[in-house]
């Protein structure tokens, strides 16, 4: 390994800090405090390439060597992702964070892999383009990395998913060699369908060096409404009742009573003071006129489902308001966290009717293991998130979690669904992924390990 | 060959009529007057599954013998995918036509390949589901080919593409071994994107034995506007104005003065006369209120792109009526052809800002080739149709339709367009892949192959 990695400073030596053994640096990119897997090794070195060019210069010595090659964006990824367990080079792209090209008129945009898609939306709303790209995951994800795990996130019920919206992608492959998937057409069905492909490999068949993305149209306005119910079945109820209505909600969320609480006790959205019940937080985009009428009809059908409070948000301020407990959820988690406390935050996904069931069933058992878990639901897809809150410290918390993660999983399985419906397989995921498809899918997906 | 026919018939000697090798047969399989390219082989047989496990037992046979097998669902495709360059077997799903399950609360189907669309969406209306699955190509498509080309039609500008509804797929690879890419799940994240690799993959990579699709909820109401325009330009803008105000259409239409005058002069929509200039045909869904304010909106729009002559359908008479054009448009033009007449129907997309450079130069070269050709196109994905029609009997014109399909194609891959936005590549456009994509991806996608 050493003597590709004096052999890519000798061949890029013109390029400053291509690459780093710093201690530091090798920790930040090989261990994530998110992740559900904390493996003991990290990479040898970090690469900091600052075009293509590079990244195929690299990819052919470690080819060479056998190095393995570990691509980083965002580092949000929650299975491991990033992780090193055989050494190699983390390739950080820091250095290529650039939106290389806004085609108004074509409505997509070209960018590199580490561009966050908080700051192309910013971008895209100061040209006044009126346009967005609608990929709603982690804050702090970065294109390269909502490609490689097929990110979505809450607005996927009606924007769909992060494959839907790549046009094309440059993709250095193992050894070295450089292919573009497609020029720039918004529809194709010429050839394999390559796009498809790379998404969602988390970095295992090449590594994305740029992409073009759709991008969609920003609706004039916008409404959050937020509706607690009795009980998760009457949530779940409700919003499957909405989406078969042909009701087109730019969002359903569910948040679970535990969820409400700890977004009271977080304190982030006072004075605030949210009903501790299984809870409904729609978005709703359109004309004036569409809105009125949506809003109307989803207070109906909430109301039939035994709802007796429905709160919807008249200005922009009050949408603000009334989404944020959504948006803290997770920061009112991480916030509340005792010393020696870890989170572990898990997705699967099943088909639609079997939602409720799995939620409350995953709730019961994390109640009898004693663990303390939350949920969030992207319901309209049939899938969520759950989040366990465990002290490192106690003897036999972790082992808790990992029981209740791995029967929620299994759960999930038996119930026709899957492993994960957002997050990936990375490290965390693999035996799950082999219970899920089996093993001659596996073999068609990894034809040269015998499983 | 014939050794693999006798084994497999001796196999599946219980199975009735599972290998025909009768002459008619073998022609109508192997050869289809739809098609661009017409080759002078035919397949040495045709087989007729009943089921997944039979077609696992040929795609053994005809594994260890090498002898091709070419999937055959509903004919219908325009670039060659059943002709048999090697001979080899045509696999028809004929008996393969079930719904097997409707999953109404989960919002999937599960179906075998030769399940017609259109006898699905009546299924699904005479249940009173209110679902339908919203793929649009020919009426006489089914689902296995439906996969195989990644078809879509005038919906997908509303709901994407055929690779956006499946949930899984049952496949029996080369070898006859048999994998599924996935559970049930609306969303995943899980392992390689199976699915998005065997569509449009056009049985190259494996046969499909049964697909899971995902429903769409009917909307409420429809309406249809028919505008026309004084140029194509003006026309392309128009549409383009109205996706980007974010309306949202369910579909939008082009088709040329050509195609209306084709329509008028066939006939069937009589005693309707339509204007003979590029005109545009929205289809419009959602509550009535939306719909009102949408046929107002798009009014506004299409008049300041200068149509004096914005006319909607105020009931279902009248949408049937409206849409008759579009829908007839295909029919009119068979209808017309003279004795000895052929047509070439073939498709190209590019970004969105060419569609109507690309349209208008292809009709300008038609002109001067002195061959006869009208345009249809999707605009709200930038990909459109041109249909020519050339008689057999007069020497030089099948070139000149060669030289007309051959320049618009490389003119589309010229504005970063690809070949086909919808048929698919066949035989017809293997060429023409390799200019769009390069040698590198074609390498990449079937890597035993130097290039």
């Amino acid at each position: 390994m050493k003597q590709a990695i004096s052999e890519i400073e000798h061949e890029l030596r013109d390029v400053e800090d291509i690459m780093s053994t710093d201690d530091e640096d090798l920790k930040m990119h090989g261990f994530s405090e998110w992740s559900s897997v904390k493996l003991d090794t990290l990479p040898i070195a970090v690469a900091y390439p600052r075009n293509t060019e590079q990244i195929s210069a690299i990819a052919r010595i470690c080819h060479k060597w056998k190095v393995p090659i570990i691509p980083y964006s965002g580092g949000s990824s929650l299975e491991g992702h990033t992780a090193a367990p055989f050494g190699g080079v983390s390739m950080d792209f820091v250095y290529m964070d650039r939106i290389v090209q806004i085609n108004e008129d074509d409505m997509d945009v070209v960018v590199q892999p580490s561009v966050q898609w908080v700051d192309l939306n910013e971008k895209l709303k100061r040209m006044k383009t009126g346009l967005f790209f609608p990929m709603d995951p982690a804050p702090s994800a970065k294109i390269g990395g909502m490609i490689s795990t097929n990110c979505s996130g809450t607005n996927a019920v009606h924007y769909g998913t992060m494959r839907d919206w790549v046009v094309n992608l440059t993709v250095v492959l193992a050894d070295g060699s450089v292919i573009k998937t497609r020029q720039r057409p918004r529809k194709s069905s010429a050839g394999y369908n390559l796009n498809g492909l790379f998404v969602g490999s988390e970095g295992t068949l090449g590594i994305v060096t740029e992409a073009t993305l759709k991008l969609a149209v920003v609706p004039e306005n916008y409404s959050v409404a937020v509706v607690p119910f009795n009980t998760i079945h009457d949530a779940v109820s409700a919003a499957t009742h909405v989406i078969r209505k042909g009701i087109p909600v730019a969002a359903v969320e569910l948040m679970d009573e535990t969820q409400m609480r700890i977004v009271n006790e977080g304190g982030t959205t006072r004075p605030r003071v949210w009903k501790e019940k299984p809870t409904l937080f729609f978005k709703l985009a359109g004309s004036k006129v569409m809105l009125d009428e949506m809003i109307q009809r989803v207070k109906g059908i909430t109301e039939s489902h035994g709802s007796e409070d429905f709160e919807f948000a008249r200005d922009e301020r009050e949408q603000t308001l009334l989404w944020s407990a959504r948006k803290e959820s997770l920061y009112s988690l991480l916030a509340l966290r005792k010393d020696g406390e870890e989170m572990w935050n898990t997705d699967v996904a099943v088909p639609l009717s079997r939602l409720a069931d799995i939620i409350v069933a995953s709730k019961e058992e994390a109640a009898s293991l004693g663990i303390n878990a939350c949920v969030k639901g992207h319901v309209g897809d049939g899938n969520f998130h759950e989040n366990i809150t465990y002290d490192t410290t106690k003897p036999g918390e972790f082992e808790k979690a990992k029981t209740a993660v791995k029967n929620m999983v299994r759960r999930a399985i038996e119930m026709e669904g899957t492993c994960t419906g957002e997050h990936g397989i990375g490290f965390g995921k693999k035996e799950a992924l082999e219970l899920e498809v089996g093993s001659g899918t596996i073999l068609f997906m990894e034809p040269r390990e015998s499983v």
